[in-house]
């Protein structure tokens, strides 16, 4: 498998149109046939010193292999999501997983 | 859902040992009846700025809910874990996600 973790810092946390335009982004992601499982959620309630939780979004993709990874990225659906909602986010941090 | 993410940096990543022992604690967490889904692995081959690849190995959990997730934490399973592997890592990053 491969797991794809995306956290995202809004310019603007503040702003709700501005959040819920990229959660609503997120879910366009969900179109793209390669994914296997899609994970759309935000900072639980858990606080300790190692749990980052300043992030606003993120956003857990699986796949079955990096090829369906590879596909994704290029993808139309998700070029669209970078074209439309990139002017969002002031920072992104990513994990990918072979697992 | 509850994504529960933890990224390994070893103390020692050029020793095999070590990095096996960890693994093999990682995998042994799989008996905690609560998770729902488990992700052992390591950095993917994909590079960019914004993607961390520097840890050595990571888990990444699937609950059904928080309280899923908060049993795991005591669970007699998961504290053996800590006691038999902390010595072993330099740093972990963990995120939660409320899904």
């Amino acid at each position: 498998m491969f797991v794809h973790s995306v956290y995202f810092w809004l310019k603007h946390p503040e702003n709700q149109e501005d959040r819920d335009a990229l959660k609503a982004g997120l879910n366009s992601l969900k179109g793209v046939q390669e994914i296997t499982t899609v994970y759309i959620g935000g900072p639980a309630e858990t606080r300790r010193p190692v749990i980052d939780h300043t992030y606003d979004l993120s956003l857990i993709l699986v796949f079955a292999d990096k090829a369906a990874h590879d596909t994704y990225q290029v993808h139309p659906v998700h070029q669209e999501f970078v074209a439309e909602c990139s002017h969002l986010w002031e920072r992104v941090q990513i994990y990918d997983v072979a697992a």
